[in-house]
């Protein structure tokens, strides 16, 4: 027979999640011990694991084998949050994921160029740096990639855009899967604009170094795209 | 002591999403009778089971009682995918929200304008409808304000766009809550403004229907912050 919707384990999941929200535990804290939560929440010790297993799967907390259970890292963030595994087409998901940052990206690194800290600026010209040095030695620089957009979310000033961008992450590794190395040296050229124009303050230039910065991909996208059909 | 980061149960879950995909399992599609898939994962009834379990509290499948487990609708997207549960702060979350939402939902109505098929606009105009109704009347117009956004982003043309605004829908409950019956009139006002531009395929025009809608919403934060802090 089929369990219930909510069950048991569901039930002490969303008490744990409250306990995070009362205690105000920050990502990375740690959870009281097993025995601590069997004794509050008056639950078996078996019903406290499968509820913590159902809040890892949820990325809400992080078991970490022989040392305990911490909040995760963007608690309750999940690792492909609009389900994008589900979609078939991935060339036209491609397409359509930029479609949306063209929307939200030139605005976002406007905002930065008002917010940015000045660590935060630090940052994204390390982070710029350190993508070119990769991208250089023909290394793959994805991840740089990524920490590059991420950091100017961050520097947004607004709570939710770095989580939106989180959401959207998935579309860097895809491009350059998708166009191959012609993209590199654009690449290279328009993160530096970027970077520049919001370590110098400029909103009006960093939003248009990131629009830039989108048409190359697009225009790539569409080249890639055409060379599969022919 | 702690389980494995990845333990049985997570991989049987994984090749179940596998099976999903190669099957090409549509939302509402029944899976497999549980015998079945011990059979073909060769994993034990117990480890079905609790990745059954993972998956659900994923989206990613509804297990009915008595009746068997089904692929969930917007499979992948969980409740909450960003995780707003966990910002203490709401009044700031409503205002980042809000300018979020400047930035993509004009843009969605422009292209709702160009690509919503007549069904899709008949549907639209139903809704605005249905949320006047329950707003004249004095009952609880969320529901039908949160599908009449969601309607428009489905006629968007883009696959990445209603999944998106599946995020943000917590926001417009959020709004209420934060502004008021003030605002319900200019929403009847606005949302009809959006609708007509749509049905007439005017991009333009429904671009700034939206804009003015959110517009409104923000003009009612300010004025009830204001409040708040007087």
């Amino acid at each position: 027979m089929a369990r219930a919707d909510s069950g048991l384990p569901e039930q002490i999941a969303d008490k744990i999640i409250q306990l995070i929200l009362d205690e105000h535990l920050e990502q990375g804290d740690r959870l009281p011990k097993e025995a601590v939560l069997v004794e509050r929440l008056g639950a078996g010790r078996s019903t406290v694991r499968e509820a913590m297993k159902l809040l890892q799967s949820r990325n809400i907390v992080r078991i970490k084998q022989g040392s305990g259970t911490y909040v995760a890292s963007n608690p309750g963030v999940a690792d492909d949050p609009l389900g994008f595994t589900f979609i078939d087409d991935k060339q036209r998901l491609a397409r359509d994921l930029l479609e949306v940052r063209f929307m939200i990206e030139p605005q976002i690194a406007r905002m930065a160029a008002e917010h940015a800290t000045n660590d935060q600026v630090v940052y994204i010209k390390e982070l710029c740096d350190e993508s070119e040095r990769l991208a250089e030695a023909g290394e793959d620089y994805s991840a740089a990639d990524t920490a590059f957009h991420n950091a100017i979310a961050e520097s947004s000033g607004n709570l939710v855009v770095p989580r939106l961008m989180g959401v959207l992450k998935a579309s860097v590794p895809l491009f350059i899967d998708v166009t191959g190395k012609k993209l590199v040296e654009e690449t290279i050229r328009t993160h530096r604009d970027v970077a520049d124009a919001i370590a110098s303050r400029n909103p009006t230039a960093a939003h248009d170094a990131m629009y830039l910065h989108l048409v190359y991909n697009r225009n790539m996208i569409a080249e890639s795209t055409q060379e599969q059909s022919e």
